[in-house]
């Protein structure tokens, strides 16, 4: 195994979740670096100091920075994913389930994300124009998001619904247990899990999938210990926690 | 080498750019299906019957269907760029090569493309709205537009012109060929060198980096390829053409 000077940065309530839930399944030491977003859900400067983009998730192991959830995966599945017996969490049955595989681990942010973030973005377009055009501006959101945005998202739900419902193991690539695309996808699944959808519910095998998902125990240690990163945070800068 | 009956799903101004010039770098033999965009810009319907999210690039090869540029750059060097000699695309330096590769295959699509995708359907919002409040919808966009996307994209900007001023060979991971991180981020950079920034010009890095990519003669025979299924679509519909 690689040296375990792992340290990851993260973000509360961002992609970094799916890194934690990773770590635990990988069985890597590591350190959680916890960052609070502002009242404007700006990832705070400090993460600049990581990565020029300054956004979360950010690892940085054995002297590497990397960011992009999708080349964070591929990171740590290529370095830790290593165990004697051969590799858990990428294996393939046949050719199929490997294009699949690096199918979605491309889609969750090249195609599905993009159409989330811009659903939230578009929810605060109001707020952020003057009062005297709010009603207009909300208007035009809310007939955007019809017409664009939700069209192409149940586009998007019926064609992973597809995929799902072809799997005998419940993974996205027919596989035992969880590859990088279910690793990928986790964070927009969960998403859509908990409403952010909106009028368009998540179907019933993207809600068994997260809670497959959330159910195992690797997930169930990544949230402890991302609930007690989030506690030290406040210990640490209790004036700061009281805003939240 | 694999089997040569590949056949690559061209939409007209579209990342399936790359893909050409990527399977023309190959050296494999393909066959480019040439698809029209509607007059709102939309893809055709026909390609909801290759994949169901209807999009372009897709290629299909040995049974397979493969849709996301990600994963379409990922199978196709993978699977042809297997020269007796080892990979010519697919070989690094060292490990922060190979990271530095797998980082911009993400990020192109994960991170770059949906903001200039925003930049371009924000410009088009005035249209959509009502004519009375057109004037109203353009003002906001703008102002969302400079606060949002081109701010985002100034930061983005510099840190790709950081990445490639690094560069001795000019490719994005120090290789003497252009390699996944290259193909990844051509469609992006073109369209930023061609204007696509507005306002926010592109650093002379992309530029440079832009005209290299062009100049390689596989690109060369990539835009002829093109040309000439344009070409020849243009004569199959005639009625179609003229409208152009």
């Amino acid at each position: 195994m690689a040296s375990n000077n792992l340290v990851l940065h993260f973000l509360n309530d961002s992609r970094a979740e799916t890194i934690v839930w990773l770590v635990e399944e990988l069985g890597v030491d590591y350190e959680i670096k916890f960052y609070q977003r502002s009242g404007s859900l700006l990832a705070p400067k400090e993460l600049k100091n990581i990565h020029p983009l300054g956004k979360s998730p950010v690892i940085t192991h054995d002297g590497n920075t990397i960011a992009e959830s999708g080349a964070i995966i591929a990171y740590l599945l290529r370095t830790f994913d290593t165990s004697e017996s051969g590799p858990r969490f990428s294996t393939f049955k046949d050719e199929k389930s490997r294009i699949q595989n690096d199918y979605f681990e491309h889609y969750a942010e090249g195609s599905l994300m993009p159409i989330l973030v811009n659903k939230l973005v578009f929810s605060k377009f109001p707020q952020m124009a003057p009062w005297y055009v709010r009603p207009v501006i909300a208007g035009f959101a809310d007939q955007v998001r019809a017409s664009w945005l939700d069209k192409q998202l149940a586009t998007h739900l019926q064609m992973i619904d597809g995929e799902l419902k072809k799997s005998s193991t419940g993974w996205f690539c027919n596989s035992e247990e969880p590859t990088g695309a279910d690793f990928s996808m986790f964070f927009p699944l969960f998403k859509l899990a908990k409403g952010r959808g909106g009028a368009l519910e998540a179907p019933e095998s993207i809600k068994t999938w997260v809670a497959k998902a959330m159910d195992r125990p690797a997930n169930v240690r990544a949230h402890q210990r991302i609930k007690d990163a989030e506690e030290a945070q406040a210990v640490a800068n209790p004036s700061e926690s009281s805003k939240l």
